[in-house]
């Protein structure tokens, strides 16, 4: 029994709050946001005390600590925690900026204590069978990768402003995805994209819909699709050509009723959005977390991982200023 | 080459005479009709000559003939053809009454020619490789079949009150279909039905919605579901519970489209109907035909399985009259 | 908050147990067994104390129990239950004795109280969803429906003997569903089986393969299929044929990946069993059990249909034994 | 009907043939191949005439040519027989040249004949079917286009050696459908690819796998897949998301059957290649020539858009060359 704090009040972190207490491992005993309030009203529901960050780290009690404030704190928390000696799983990305979250990565990986960065998706079932599939060699060598991931719908535009841009907010996902299946990061990359969606996006910087391309130092391709909308909901695909096939994980729909009338087949749409779709992932997350605390064995996740996803989206984000495709340097992975 | 004519220029003999105009193996040289004016069309259509049944029979240059007049000739004409020698296609069923098929058989068998019955879906290509699958051992020994075997819409009630009813006319398909796949006919059945699609049928003595429950010597046992409506177009659908597994046989579908969006999954519906599900297997049972004639093989559904069909609607019709289970006795068989 | 107790500790109390915990609207008190070693662990796990059914029954603290018990123990404990004015969640089937369930049915409503039987199906979203799109008129009036109901694998023939037989055990599930759907019990029913699967089932006087075919008063037709064996899985599907089209709940599979290679594209199975396939509805049946009983509704099943879907099984067995189409009387139904 | 010859006796020549000789709409009048005895054969087999290729431009007697010679010689063969009055469809691509295709464009649209260029898919009923719903509105504006095509397996290094590279000889097809369904060709492009399927093919200098990102004017992108190779089958899939959805064409299988068993749900693979997919393609090709010459009607295909796409091949190569994006410009497009 792991006694466990969550950092972070917010939407994200009630959602690991309802799988931090679902588990007999881990006891959450102490909760902190920004916002008092918040931190009051969840540790209230789930049994903990509401206490400040400065505590917390300072707390020898408390063994481990699940960041999921805002992205611009991520770093600081975890090189703190760490060197505090607590175990961390910090949500997805580690930092808007590549250059502080290398220096993390240095400060983190000097205390020796885990880091486990949040990338649901890996722990999906459909996308952990996927994984398996394609590690005992279903479809032999992989050399061609497709990841579609669509938002159902924008985020406001101030969301967007404070984002760090879609490749560093959402695409990070994918560019995980990637890395992971295809056991690295790419050798370079190129991006396009536009703001086809909503318009302030495009005055805010940033692009709504994008297509990236990653390709490997041996010839392996991915190709990465994002749009910010999809009218029927969240869409999550991802397919690998091989050598002796294609694997790929379809969309999980909201149920498996089909209606064929004079108008056709219809059937469920995909489940709406992330909670819905990857509320069991999130579970199988923190689980996976606390067993490899436990077991002392690597994370599921590294931080080093994390670090080469934001990579990639600060490569994305050049190509598409530039125009140009850019390469991943040593230097970029830490 | 065989030289062979077409009895009945209506509906389905047109539909025949594509199959038989395509292949290179056939050559109609004549086409006959109660209606004169519709067999001289057709024949100028295809370059044959339009003749008399009395005419073609008596023509010892014709090799073969297929019968698509109406079925209450289908007896005579087997009969009349065969002890002139020639080999027979004639469309299902054999006859309304069985037991002046069962006399038909008796004739016919007495004369040692070839006589084939026209169960088209038994060249589907997917029925098809549903059989060779079932056959080859894909799912082991069958247990529980079902038969989903829907019409888009009604006849006309004039067209039912001729039609020998439901059982004879539209369901014999799925005798045929469970005999085939089952390897022999039931030893007993029982039939529900009731008309739920239009009263007239139901005042025609006839039912539009009927379910058969058909059991085998050994237990094993078929659903067969039919009804005269299917607003989404033509179902037609069979799935096998073996010891190993269930083999099935879905719909084709129109196209491979499908729109996704706030409404759902839209899909494509079924292939409307007989014309467009079972056009290609129209061709692969006249060649089949050919190919048993003209290599003194086998037919490929004989006349004896067409009796066996019709002793099935025969036993379904009594059991739906008196409520009761029926057997299938030998002598109702041939 | 209700103060519930559960009676039954062996496997089907311990799911309960899970669901009656996780929500926040009721208490687990007590847990009862004959086994007080089972009785006993559970309670520790959960919380409760572990307490005699007398003393549970006895206690007016205890508003409510779930009977989880074996299956001759039902009519008693609803009985007691009731007249000691609990609420009361009672699992199918009500008892193996229609006779016996009558008496039961009186006597429970003689005393006003609440009772629910557990036919978790109806709580499961996919069928809770195609049961929303039917009533909202989706495909019209319903005509024929198809209930696909196949075990993995069969009991073992000691649990066969004292289950009451395939109708009364498996079949059950399946007659509350089409009673359910059709909006109440049919007319008369036939049955057909055999024991293919296991002939130890057959010497049992059980059979493992089945199909049913009700008809209702009207015309309606249902047919179910029944298998203890389905090579693949848990097979649990169910389709309806009305005016307007078909409407159908097809299987959950394991996940959502596909392997399209060589050998063809293959797809998870079905979810392997009743706790995979419906963890999730038993959690809603419980919660709706509480909502009913906390806000005065009216229970989701009642203890009629339970002797309803008691009675399509009395039928079916004499259907079975007689080789009759069987009515279903008044007084079969309470 | 249309008096018409057939240039090219080879393997696409012959499937035309069939296609030819369907229709009662055109009559097949000479084939000419520089393979004479390849010629005859045909020629005899459709009861035509082999003659050269210069009898049969200068024969004023032939209203319209079929070009399916070697690609070399597809722009000598456009000109001469356009400025001989022939209406004229050419197989893809038009050259290897964009230079010369230009020049050819230049000389045909002199002429004012009309010149349809074959590409099939755009034939196909699953991609027409695509198409309509995608004019008509389905899921609005479009924003994102992803084209999968994979071939069964690699053709010869031989053939590689003068095919033009994998953009030219089998993109083409894909660039194509992309301005078909994006209404013209698109701004700008990026190409990625490797010899990861055969190391021979990249030896000869060109890739047998590769992504290409087309990016509209307006911000529009489409994602285009190729590989050589396909262990499965042909895989020939397109999706549109669009502002209300997605649209999209699946595969078409081999076959309906689906066999579930312990090892999952195996289903029929693709069609294998494009002769099985695309067989009925040909067919409403041809037809859809013939009603366009015979109607005085704008063809399907233009040679101009058969241009557009040899653009974009040259564009795709340059860019693979070069590791950066290339625009397309006026100039390219004639």
């Amino acid at each position: 029994m792991l006694n466990v704090a969550l950092l972070g009040a917010g939407r994200i972190g009630q959602v690991h709050a309802e799988s931090m207490t679902a588990t007999r491992d881990s006891r959450v005993v102490a909760v902190a946001d920004v916002n008092r309030e918040a931190a009051e009203a969840l540790a209230a529901r789930i049994g903990a005390a509401a206490r400040s960050v400065d505590e917390i780290i300072a707390d020898p009690a408390i063994d481990a600590v699940l960041i999921a404030t805002s992205t611009d704190t991520h770093s600081d928390l975890i090189t703190r925690a760490t060197q505090a000696g607590k175990a961390v799983l910090c949500e997805k990305p580690v930092d808007l900026s590549l250059e502080r979250a290398l220096t993390t990565l240095a400060a983190a990986e000097a205390t020796g204590r885990p880091v486990m960065i949040g990338f649901n998706r890996r722990f999906d079932p459909n996308f952990a069978a996927l994984k398996a599939g394609f590690d005992q060699g279903r479809i032999g060598k992989g050399e061609l990768l497709s990841i579609t991931s669509f938002d159902p719908a924008p985020p406001p535009v101030e969301y967007v402003r404070v984002s760090g841009g879609l490749f560093r907010d959402m695409m990070i996902h994918d560019f995980d995805m990637a890395c992971w299946l295809f056991g690295g990061p790419p050798a370079r990359l190129t991006a396009h994209g536009a703001a086809l969606v909503d318009p302030a996006i495009g005055e805010a910087g940033d692009v709504d819909t994008a297509a990236v391309t990653m390709v490997w130092g041996d010839g392996r391709i991915a190709v990465i699709k994002n749009s910010r909308r999809a009218a029927y909901g969240y869409d999550q695909r991802v397919e690998i050509l091989g050598e002796k096939g294609l694997l790929s994980a379809r969309n999980v729909l909201e149920n498996t009723v089909e209606a064929l009338t004079a108008y056709g087949a219809v059937a469920a749409k995909p489940l709406h959005f992330f909670l819905e779709r990857y509320m069991r992932a999130y579970q199988i997350e923190w689980q996976a977390f606390l067993d490899a605390v436990t077991q002392d064995r690597p994370m599921p996740v590294t931080l080093r991982e994390g670090v080469a996803a934001l990579a990639c989206a600060e490569a994305a984000t050049r190509s598409l200023a530039t125009g140009t495709t850019i390469s991943l340097t040593p230097g970029m992975l830490g």
